[in-house]
C-alpha cells in the first residue's frame, strides 16, 4: 500500500486502482476543496488552470498522474503521448520537463506500470528530501530579528515537502529564531495574498501582507533585512526565471544593499540553458490584469478593451543574486562562474 | 453667471444659489455618475472616500465648497470651522492646505461671500493655467518613439485642467509626437487601471496596462524610455510624496538609467517642509489590501485577519529625480540646492 499526502496532494495505491487528488488552490484561502484527478487530461487542465501550481509540485503531480494512467491500463504508445502533453502544459518551469523526461526514458525502455509507479513515488520522495535540504541550508542565512520579504508562494502548497523559499523561513522559525515575513501579494494572480498568507497563518509565523509596490518603501524605511524567493528555472549561468515581480524585488534589494536569495532544488537547474535570455516566458490572458478572477469572485475594474501586457514570469540576472540556496549547498556567483555547483541529488 | 466645468467637476453660480457637483471617481470607469455637493460635510465625505481625488483637484473642490457655503449664508465663524475641517480631510497632499490657508486669510480679513467666491474661482482658473504651463514645460522632454511609464492618475480627473504628469503626456501627443504609455495599475486603489486607462482611452493615446510589479521587467527589456509621475507634496529640498509605489519606480529608473520626472504645480511645493522625512504619510484601512473595493464589487482574497501595512503614499528622495517639471519651469537638483526654484505663479 502506497500512501502519499501533503498539504495539497493525496495519492493512494493499494489493491484498487491508483487514486490521485489535489487541493484546488484556486479556491484558497476561503474554501479547501479536494478534486480527483483520474486521467491525464484532467491533470493538464488542473495545471493550466493553476489548481495545482508551484514548479516542484507540478512535476510531482504530472509524474503521479502518468503512473496512475499506466496503472489503469493505458498502453505505452498512449502513455508517451500523455507524457508529451504533460511536458507542454506550462512552458517556463523546468521541473515538469525534467520529470517527464525521466518518465519518457523509462517508457521507451519498456518499463512496467509498477516500475513507472516506483519512479513517480521516487520523484515525490526526492522532492520532500530536496525541500528539507534546501530548508536546512537556507536557514543558516537567517537570524533572529530578521524581517524577510518574500514573493509569490513557495511553501508546502508548491512542493511535495516543506517548500523552497518558504521552507527556509519555516525552518528558521522552527529553530526558534524570531523572524517576521513581509508577503508581496503578487499580482496578478495573488499567490502571496491568497496562499502564502494562508500558509504562514497555519504555521503561526508572524507576517504582514503588502501590495507589491510597497516593498521598496519598506526597504527605504529599513524594515526589511533579507529577501528570499523561489524559482521556476535556473540557467547554467545562475540567471533565473520566477514569478513576475521577482526582478523588481532583486533590483530594489541591490539598491538598498539587502541580501537577495533564491531557493530551489537541483531539478530547477537547466544546464542546457546558457542564460536567462533563453528561458521562454509564458504570456497569460488579459483578463488577469483587467481585474481579478477567482473563487472569491470575478471582477474587472479596467476599461474592458484596455490593451494589456501579462507575462507570468520575469528573469533575474545572476548579478543581482547574493546566494543560491540549493539542496546541495549554498552558492555564490563565483561558484556558478567556476562550475562548482553540484549537478544532482547526492 | 459663473460656470466652471471639467472632466470631473461642475460649478454654477448665477442668480440662484451656487451649485457644485463632482463625478464620483470611485464609480469609474464603469459608471459616470455625478453627485451634488451642497454642504461642506458632503465635500469632506467625498474627499475622504476618494470620490474626488488628485492633490490639485481636492484643493479646488474644497475652495469652491467653502465659497458655496458662504453663498448659502453660513456665518464667518462657522466658515472658519469648515475651512479647518476641510484642511484636515487628507493629511499628505499640501495643495488642500495651501488653498484652505488662502481662504482662511480672507475669512479672517472679513471677506464677503462674493469675495470668497472670486477667490475660489481664481484658484480654479489658476489650476487650469498651472496645468497648461506644466504640460508645455514637460512636453519638451518627450520625444517621438518614447514609451513612458506613469503611476496613479494625474490627468484631467486629478486637476481642474489637463493634469500634471498626464497633462505632459497629452501635450506631447497633441504636438504630434508618437508616444506610448505604460500604465501601472497602482494597487491598492487602482487609480491607474481604473482612471488613467479610462482617460487615455478617451484621449486616444496608445497605452498598455500592467500590474505594478511588471515595470522593472519592461525596463530590463528596454521597453521604457522615461517615467513621469505626479506629486502630493514636494519638500524644500526636492524630496516628494506621491502615491505608494512611486519610490520603487524611481529606484528602478535609477538602476536602468531611465530619466525619472515628477510634475506638479507650485502649490504642491511645501517650503516649510525641509525634507521628505517631515511629510506625514496617511495610513489607510486593511481592507484595501486584503482585496479590492469599488463600484465594480467588493472582494477579499486574503485570509480575513491577515495583518496588513497600507501606507497611501511614499517619499522619493531628490537624489532619484532627473527633473522636476513645475509651472515655472523645468528644474534639476542643483536648482533645488541653490534655491533657484521659483516660488509662485508668475
Amino acid at each position: 500500500m502506497i500512501q502519499l499526502e501533503t498539504l495539497a496532494l493525496k495519492f493512494t495505491k493499494g489493491l484498487a486502482p491508483a487514486e490521485l487528488a489535489i487541493l484546488d488552490q484556486t479556491l484558497l484561502p476561503h474554501q479547501e476543496k479536494w478534486i480527483t484527478l483520474d486521467c491525464v487530461a484532467k491533470t493538464i487542465e488542473a495545471i493550466k488552470a493553476l489548481r495545482v501550481r508551484g514548479a516542484p509540485l507540478i512535476g510531482v503531480v504530472a509524474s503521479l498522474s502518468l503512473a496512475q494512467s499506466a496503472d489503469l491500463g493505458t498502453d505505452a504508445k498512449q502513455l508517451l503521448e500523455e507524457a508529451d502533453s504533460l511536458y507542454e502544459a506550462r512552458p517556463t518551469a523546468v521541473n515538469l520537463m525534467v520529470c517527464m523526461e525521466r518518465m519518457r526514458k523509462l517508457l521507451r525502455a519498456g518499463a512496467s506500470a509498477s516500475e513507472l509507479l516506483s519512479a513517480a513515488v521516487a520523484i515525490f520522495n526526492e522532492d520532500v528530501q530536496l525541500c528539507d535540504r534546501i530548508a536546512a541550508n537556507g536557514a543558516e542565512l537567517l537570524q533572529t530579528g530578521d524581517s524577510i520579504l518574500t514573493h509569490c508562494n513557495t511553501g508546502a502548497l508548491a512542493t511535495a515537502g516543506v517548500g523552497t523559499a518558504l521552507g527556509v523561513i519555516q525552518k528558521a522559525h522552527s529553530q526558534g529564531k524570531t523572524i517576521h515575513v513581509y508577503v508581496d501579494e503578487t499580482r496578478p494572480l495573488l499567490q502571496g495574498g491568497r496562499l502564502t498568507a494562508w500558509e504562514l497563518q497555519k504555521l503561526g509565523i508572524p507576517y504582514t501582507l503588502i501590495t507589491d509596490n510597497m516593498a521598496g518603501h519598506l526597504m527605504n524605511l529599513g524594515k526589511i533585512q533579507k529577501a528570499i524567493v523561489g524559482c521556476d528555472r535556473i540557467a547554467a549561468n545562475g540567471d533565473f526565471a520566477n514569478k513576475i515581480g521577482t526582478y523588481s524585488v532583486a533590483v530594489l534589494c541591490q539598491y538598498h544593499k539587502i541580501p537577495f536569495y533564491v531557493a530551489g532544488p537541483y531539478t530547477t537547474m537547466d544546464w542546457e540553458c546558457p542564460s536567462g535570455a533563453a528561458i521562454p516566458i509564458e504570456q497569460r490572458r488579459s483578463q488577469e490584469v483587467l481585474g481579478v478572477e477567482g473563487s472569491f469572485g470575478t471582477i474587472a475594474w479596467a476599461p474592458k478593451d484596455s490593451p494589456v501586457y501579462n507575462p507570468a514570469f520575469d528573469v533575474t540576472p545572476s548579478s543581482l543574486v547574493s546566494h543560491w540556496i540549493l539542496d546541495s549547498g549554498v552558492y555564490d556567483r563565483s561558484d556558478f562562474e567556476n562550475r562548482r555547483v553540484k549537478k544532482c541529488l547526492q
